[in-house]
């Protein structure tokens, strides 16, 4: 075992990805398909530990509502087991303890510990994907809640006569603001006639995703301009219901629509200035695109157990 | 001196409340007018720590925005005068330091540190008056953000199509959820032509207050009950927005419509359950009434100055 090192692995919906970390940086990756059941979650999930050669500090995130002692209460898109206990069930197979929390508060840690928002005491990362995942850094500690089910942010209401959500309610900031809102969106512009150059990126109006109107708003296209113009301005409207409530310094968003970087980014600080309370009378938060990709959780779940280890 | 006791302000609108506070009890009250000129508020605040016999712990509470070193960015409700520096000018008639804060993260401390919310980690203390204050308590510290500016919880944005805020944006929560707002839905309503009961109360429609219409259904009135149940849904939106965010375990309700207790709180509740992102898997936050009343401000002044002294 090398102390000076740590391990993290983001569970998702279709794969396990560890990695090892020394010094903020990842020196090796390991990808697995995520199995369906508990127990063969925990093989998984071990077996990369080992092909990683274990360390002290071994950290895991994972989607849905999690306890602050690390287990899954719920997380529709991974198993329909309630009350998985991830760290009681991986710390009796490693026999030292693990950490488990939240993919999205882990990845909130990458970025605060060693990305776009090091060196912020207050501190916001949202992840526009299927749905919006947030974690908060307030006064340089993480937030976690009284249950560990803070940074929801998703299922602020931002309209009350909005789309209907999963979650049971209506006009959650995630029906308008992620991946997923932004390609229905573009889908129903789609069939009412508009964004013709789409055809040059799917062949298939069901294929059309966010990402894709991205791209075409970065060629210059009006439409899709407009498109993302509109969304730009949902993301900021919850972005600024943050910002009045926690004051943060900066504030990251992180999720596959960020590769079009300024194409995105522009629109929405262009709607944050206007939206935020109180605009003239504060410096505003830095917004920023996410530094770490795909590995945001799994470096974040490696950073989280080797803050463990020092508390 | 006496440094088992300490000193807390509440500088309001019209007028400034001193308290010296022993053991988390109020001992002495002291109201005087607020004059309208900065000097003339420090000559006020001067005194009232003078009458109460001055001590090393002394707390004030300010509306508007107030930076971390006590400094009022802006209060519209108290001076026209930008960057009020109430901190340094008290502290320099004093001869030693106080603290000042936003007059609702005192209230919150108040009821966090010896009311409602006393032996919560995690908790969140608005109070419905003119618009909605908020403080946060989160991890069992104070949220103050990186200017001071946080907890400005009335101005998250809960329907983009909602009526105008003096804030200039649409849709804020206060102008939904304020004890304003509750005498605005109640005066649109007689105007229509219902409420008539309202008449026992009040001789003109525009002196409908919010505190009338709770009376109303406190007394059965079906009609005004409505009003409130409605009222009560806007409350309880809000109130889901932030515990999705903060998880908290308790959250606190102030102002003067709670004087009319669980004819207010009752639907607040239904609501709140009824809407909780994930209702069935985690313990609820209590929704309680706040202790303190008119004088939160001052006692948590008072607090956070004794916090201050020990820090």
């Amino acid at each position: 075992m090398n102390s000076g090192a740590s391990i993290g692995i983001d569970v998702g919906g279709t794969k396990c990805l560890g990695v090892l970390l020394e010094d903020d940086r990842v020196v090796t990756e390991v990808r697995r398909p995520t199995p369906r059941s508990p127990e063969a979650i925990i093989d998984t999930l071990e077996a990369i530990v080992r092909e990683l050669g274990d360390r002290p500090a071994v950290g895991v995130g994972v989607p849905g509502l999690v306890t602050r002692q690390g287990v899954i209460r719920a997380s529709p898109n991974l198993t329909d087991v309630a009350d998985f206990d991830v760290a009681g069930m991986l710390t009796a197979r490693l026999g030292h303890s693990v950490v488990v929390d939240n993919d999205a508060t882990c990845a909130a840690v990458a970025e605060w510990r060693a990305g776009a928002a090091r060196g912020h005491r207050d501190a916001v990362v949202v992840t526009l994907g299927t749905g919006i995942g947030g974690g908060l850094i307030v006064d340089d500690r993480v937030v976690r809640g009284t249950n560990g089910f803070a940074g929801e942010v998703g299922h602020m209401v931002i309209d009350p006569n909005g789309p209907a959500c999963p979650c049971g309610r209506r006009g959650c900031w995630e029906r308008f603001a992620s991946g997923t809102a932004l390609g229905a969106m573009a889908r129903a512009v789609v069939r009412a006639g508009g964004l013709n150059a789409i055809t040059t990126l799917v062949d298939d109006v069901s294929d059309v995703r966010g990402e894709h109107v991205c791209m075409l708003a970065g060629r210059g296209d009006v439409e899709a301009t407009g498109v993302v113009d509109e969304f730009a301005h949902w993301v900021a409207l919850g972005l600024v219901g943050l910002a009045n409530i926690l004051d943060p310094s900066c504030i990251v968003i992180g999720g596959g629509l960020t590769a079009s970087r300024e194409v995105l980014m522009d629109p929405v600080r262009h709607h944050f200035a206007r939206l935020l309370y109180s605009p003239d009378l504060r410096p505003h938060p830095r917004l920023e695109i996410a530094r770490f990709g795909e590995v945001a959780g799994a470096v974040g779940a490696a950073s989280l157990a080797t803050m463990s280890m020092s508390a």
